[in-house]
């Protein structure tokens, strides 16, 4: 066996952002599309870990109806528990889907919001049960009123590059809806590639579109999906469009619609090691980013999708 | 259940080639590293049909000890498989690690030839045992002989981005060891990153150098593994510096050091979804090299690690 190989080898590219924020959804987005129920001190323990481990951003969880999320059912105790352990929850946001949710995450004393709306009419009318502009007034309401309360608020656009049920969608659609966020004040828009369909071109015609229509490119963020392998691919080309924020869920979990080793969210870890790679910061620690992911893909019973833990640490 | 998802749109980005050459090196790289063995006949199957889903060029098979590597002991039946059912021969290279291999080879009716070196002194002197300088004079002899028997030889070069014994490889020491090879005359080179350390800015980096030693872009090749899941980064960073020839093994068969469904070679289902993102022609129908691709891996009792094939044709 050859000696164990270290990170990689650092190679700037010209124009790229010195520095990036990867936001960590892995305790949100990825633990609510998992079947494995996680203990609430287990969440606590999975966020803290990721903190330390140098993420500046970890989404907490969601204030979802626990009857249709019923992963997530905990979410008040999830926020008592990080406020006992005394972080700060403004690097927390919690999602609130709804003003019922946005009630209780403020009982609960969230300290940051996210909301999310869809770019298309058929996931808008499946998944949120209204028509899309009509959930799109409905999160700018939300928006509007976690602000006054004094939150920072940050919305999710979904099926920004494909619907399965409508096909390609159209960047200005994705755009006025990113817009419309902006507009209602969010600091920060995430485009969501929900089916995981998008490719490197696609990626730079979204951006340009959504900041033609006036959304500034430091207030974006991409939230990409490894469903047909593309995330990091369509990552470089986010970075080589001046985005500066890139969501990722540590363990790459989530999203498992087929395979146990096949992943929806992109994987922390892969995402940090490209970006080592090309010299860009983050401020993370790679080997405790992994160590919090085994935590949890062990708890989980399944190996990491993570191709870089797999490489690194086959478990 | 959605619909099921077709391909991509397409986003053209200025300055990408219009088309490129997808390389197929599952038959022989693949099936190198691959303990299950597979028979002859289905070899030549496999060659066939790849051929027959538009691939341009497949690799057949290794004339290498079969003391080495015994899965492709039946290197000359695989060529006399293909003879018989009237293929052309050029189109289906086989390497050739030495004078002997060369000899066999020659002797199977083999119509093009592919040879390799290393970029580092301790993988020369591990895997071909001889100095590194040494190895590729061996390689230059054996090129001359096969262009003076009148068949096209392309080199490979080994651990071009990082070696696990020596680390980070110097761009320089790629270029010369490439620049020898097309010296020596190669009609490609293919530069490989065989532990799958590289990122995208490395990829620009030795791209750049490897041409600066006078190496022409329309002659490199990238052979880029999926270790750390980097691959596809990687071949839009080649795409962007100008490389037009891409390896890619189907069903991501072979380098499977770790776990049942971790990657070495790049799958070449992936590398067809992003090109046909991106509107990059590569006359290759992905159907049908996934169809391909799904024989083997059925073969070899095993899921495919490619995400498109997990996405679209579960098993």
């Amino acid at each position: 066996m050859p000696p164990e190989v270290g990170l990689p080898s650092r190679h700037r590219v010209p124009g790229l952002p010195e520095r990036v924020t990867v936001y960590e959804v892995g305790a949100r987005d990825g633990l609510q599309a998992e079947a494995v129920p996680v203990p609430t001190a287990a969440k606590v323990r999975m966020i803290r870990e990721l903190l330390a481990a140098g993420l500046p951003m970890v989404e907490a969880t969601s204030f979802v109806s626990p009857r249709w999320i019923p992963q997530l059912a905990d979410a008040p105790e999830v926020v008592a528990g990080l406020a006992e352990a005394g972080l700060d929850l403004a690097r927390h946001p919690v999602l609130v889907p709804n003003d019922r949710g946005l009630d209780r995450a403020l009982e609960a004393g969230a300290g940051a919001l996210a909301v999310f709306v869809s770019a298309t009419e058929t996931f808008a009318r499946r998944n949120l049960n209204m028509e899309r502009w009509e959930a799109v007034e409905a999160a700018q309401k939300v928006t509007e009123r976690g602000a006054l309360e004094g939150r920072p608020v940050r919305g999710y656009v979904s099926m920004v590059f494909g619907d399965p049920w409508e096909g390609p969608v159209a960047p200005g659609q994705v755009a006025e809806v990113a817009r419309a966020l902006l507009d209602a004040g969010c600091y920060e828009v995430s485009l969501g590639d929900t089916i995981g369909v998008g490719t490197p071109g696609h990626v730079g015609a979204v951006v340009d579109a959504v900041v033609a229509a006036g959304v500034p490119r430091e207030r974006l963020a991409l939230h990409l999906h490894d469903t047909y392998g593309q995330a990091l691919a369509n990552v470089y080309a986010g970075l080589l469009a001046g985005v500066e924020t890139f969501d990722a869920s540590v363990g790459g979990i989530g999203g498992c619609p087929y395979a146990g080793s096949a992943t929806g969210n992109l994987a922390t870890e892969d995402l940090l090691w490209m970006l080592t790679g090309l010299g860009v910061e983050t401020g993370v620690d790679l080997d405790a980013a992994m160590r919090a992911g085994l935590a949890v893909t062990t708890l989980l019973g399944r190996p990491s999708p993570s191709r870089v833990v797999q490489a690194l640490r086959p478990n």
